[in-house]
């Protein structure tokens, strides 16, 4: 670490100028709880190695399994944008970081990809400058990225990936960000189904207005699904994951949505739905073995279709983002 | 108690034929709950004296405290038509009931008058006959009543009043009513201006389509709410209790809605919101003293603008209704 960097920081600098992290991808909206609710899985996730420089600014040197579809001009890249946010706020423009960016899932599935690539850059950027702040103070940084990406600062993806565990937004302004729990036992069974949803069409097709009655349906199901992660009744959560506004629109983009469901009831699903805006799909299970099991009959359909796929098996994830070795 | 009676009946009957029994005034939608959330307050309430009888149906021989307003016709009064439905469904149209009713809070208020009445009356009835079924089976019978009183069969005053405690209602079709803890210092400060808000109209005004965005901020704030009650978390109990939707169109039916809830926050209120339909008001608070100083208050600044209030300070009633000496 350069010595004029060591001695003008604020915080107790790691004593290395390089590390590696890495955040996870995160399903937001979980069903009923769109814009305000997500959760953070153990895998897919995204890494970022980064180097602390003494010459200001932020440089992107490498991005790897992005299929060349991400921007290595820091000034248009969501990572570069979110760090530099940060370094601002700490009035640590006299600094900079180099940056690669490993993207290990894929990109516009609906499993906060952008997310989890700005959450690793910014873990590494507060860990590398000794900033120990909570990770939740990283939050509206997050969100300038988030905004960049998808035109609009949504934190439903953002705040699970910073602070691990499943997380409610209960406001936007103010900010208010609510750690909430959940049953241990939980597990979740994503899919992503290779085709092509971009989150701004996703949101483009949503009407601005629904009825109160359906409003008031959603609202009652948040509310069991909040009460049932804090007993961990599972029924509960099953029965509350419906979503009586936005599925219904957003699942004419995902190849047969509802007979995936149904598999996945079937086979044991407590609750399935779409990840995001989409294409992915998750289903809450009981335990690990159903999960692969209704992963495999998903792909195995999905084949059968003739489109690809990706799936996942994963816990929640409750640490957020880590340094790896 | 007659002979046959005792005879046929499928549960233990009491051993007695008459029996005064008291349930709860309640507060339904709790501000960002609009028809999912209710609670049940200590005072005030409703008394009904029942009369078992070997004769099918149901007389009321006596209503006070209602200036005349309830129907004796036992086939337009609420409390009678919840216990047919209840005697219908088992089995026993063979017997009857006598039935006074004294209405021990106001009418129209906002406050769940006819739950009151309506719950008192069913629980009774169960008494009576020895039924020890738990107190929610008996929630489709008192919706019927509130079917009749307010022409839509909710659920966020009966479920409550019968219950005991914070209800959430999550679903009506099929039913799926869940309690919730609160913290047990709240206490809640009821104030009652007498002006006239009729259940029907109050909700007539209320839009039948609303704002996506506001719906979000609806249901954040819901799972705020049901967050803060697991938790014990009052600050975010009170940071939730907003209402975006339904307050905004309420509040112009109450005289001096924004400035009583100035007055309230300022006296150490936690939240503030419209009961129900109103015209009643409430705010939560951290103790009893604080709710009394609101109250207080309140009614002083009615008294100068001329407009007669009653006003109740009590904390969370978790047993429901009870059987009286």
């Amino acid at each position: 670490m350069p010595e004029d960097i060591k001695k003008d920081t604020q915080f107790k600098p790691l004593g290395t100028d390089t590390i590696r992290v890495f955040a996870p991808a995160t399903v937001a909206n979980v069903v009923c709880g769109f814009d305000v609710l997500g959760f953070a899985v153990e895998a897919p996730g995204d890494e970022v190695i980064m180097r602390l420089t003494n010459k200001p600014g932020i440089t992107i040197s490498k991005i790897t399994g992005d299929d060349g579809r991400l921007p290595l001009n820091p000034a248009k890249n969501t990572v570069s944008v979110s760090v530099q946010h940060y370094l601002n706020s700490i009035g640590r423009s006299d600094i900079g970081f180099d940056i690669e960016l490993h993207k290990k899932m894929p990109i516009g599935s609906g499993l906060g990809s952008s997310s989890a690539s700005t959450v690793a850059g910014l873990f590494a950027a507060k860990t590398l400058l000794g900033d120990e702040s909570p990770a939740n103070k990283l939050l509206p940084f997050a969100m300038k990225g988030e905004e960049m990406a998808c035109g609009h600062g949504h934190a439903d993806n953002v705040a699970p990936a910073l602070m691990g565990g499943f997380v409610l937004i209960r406001s936007y302004e103010p900010l208010d960000v609510i750690r909430l729990p959940h049953p241990k036992e939980l597990y979740c069974a994503i899919v992503f189904p290779d085709v092509d949803v971009p989150t701004r069409e996703a949101r483009q097709i949503i009407r601005n207005s629904v009825l109160l009655k359906d409003a008031v349906t959603q609202w009652g199901n948040i509310a069991g699904l909040v009460s049932g992660l804090y007993t961990g009744d599972i029924d509960l959560i099953g029965r509350s994951m419906k979503d009586v506004l936005i599925e219904p629109v957003r699942a004419m983009l995902i190849p047969d949505f509802y007979l995936m469901r149904e598999m996945a009831m079937e086979a044991g699903a407590v609750s399935f739905g779409i990840s995001g805006s989409g294409p992915s799909v998750f289903a809450f299970t009981r335990d690990e073995q159903t999960a692969h099991a209704i992963t495999q009959k998903l792909q195995d359909h999905l084949t059968k279709i003739k489109i690809g796929s990706q799936a996942y098996v994963s816990p929640i994830n409750d640490a957020g983002p880590r340094v790896l070795d």
